[in-house]
């Protein structure tokens, strides 16, 4: 079992995630800029199962006791939060689940270095292992662990050890992963997640999501 | 019914694509460089199909006779197949399936305008409605036009008229299809490509595809 960090943990994605590794039995740390906000958090997770895997930090101590930190805010905060914690992570798997969304929402905008991920990669420096994973599923049926996710997970990333242990904790939480190649290819799950929500508006559904077929 | 050119229509992708509109009963012009060898394979639908609704004739021939011009060149030849039908393709729609691949074919390589669907648009010019589509479909089950697709198709494009008429094409061709966005989201199907392939090789199969959920 890991310590996983959540930074950003707050927000419904990264709540309902830590929620599902909290009760696969994963020591989870919420992250936020506050640690009041944080501890709110954790334990609406601890009520939620009975149990107390789940704590809350500020977003550095929380990276600092974790072995595996996970960014889950909005991309606007996605720089910032990178450079505060970027010493704490030395080391470490950093699963970037960030979307860089612009307006209109349902257009695919990537960032000038390819991807959000790589933009973490950059600014994290190569002493940090980054795994990208978990941008298209949506924060909707998360927060009830025994709901099957009707949608799998890309997980793309350089080190193909950090990749397995990112396909474990997606396991973890009840989802199917595949390992879809190095960290260059994190522009399609990081964009496809437009075009879902630009599905979700056209066929006026809430959730669509993607099913890899044929293996 | 449409009459539509199938520019490298003699390749896997072309070729199947080609049979199964024939077989819906649409008037198929295979395009190649030259009218024989798109003759050829013109015949070879003809005679799997018993009927005589696909022909062959040379890139520009097939793009001035045809209603919707699809393209499924590989990416070397993408530009200079274009510069070549630019003025036989004004007015129409231009559906384009090509994928960017470069080495190695399991990484997303996108080109400098985004994608190969937007280089075409910009080649083409505003006359010209461009379509990408089909980029994800392996070749391998194609030519049975009674086998069911495990694959959905991702539309993408600016204009919402021609997109419909594609998702009927591909409704016609046994498959299921959305509305993807406009033509700037054409980086992900085009990327997914690479990363299917990098799935085949990984997990020892022959056709991942994806499907949409939830919708």
């Amino acid at each position: 079992m890991s310590t996983i960090a959540v930074l950003g943990g707050t927000g419904h994605e990264g709540s309902g995630l830590a929620l599902r590794w909290a009760h696969a039995g994963h020591k989870v740390i919420i992250g936020s800029r506050t640690a009041e906000k944080a501890q709110v958090a954790a334990d609406e997770i601890n009520t939620q199962l009975g149990s107390n895997h789940a704590s809350g930090a500020d977003n550095i101590s929380a990276a600092t006791a974790a072995d595996i930190v996970v960014l889950t805010v909005p991309y606007s905060a996605h720089t910032s939060t990178i450079s505060n914690v970027k010493e704490a992570c030395q080391g470490k798997i950093f699963v970037d689940v960030t979307v860089p969304l612009g307006k209109p929402v349902s257009k695919v905008q990537l960032p000038a270095a390819g991807s959000a991920s790589q933009e973490a990669q950059n600014l994290l420096g190569a002493g940090v292992k980054v795994v990208t994973a978990f941008q298209n599923i949506g924060a909707e049926h998360l927060k009830d662990p025994t709901h099957a996710m009707d949608c799998d997970v890309l997980v793309c990333g350089d080190d193909k050890e950090s990749k397995a242990a990112v396909i474990q904790l997606a396991k973890d939480a009840g989802m199917v992963a595949y390992d879809a190649g190095p960290l260059a290819n994190a522009v399609v799950p990081e964009g496809l997640t437009s075009i879902l929500i630009g599905l979700n508006i056209r066929y006026k559904v809430k959730g669509s999501g993607i099913k890899i077929t044929g293996i």
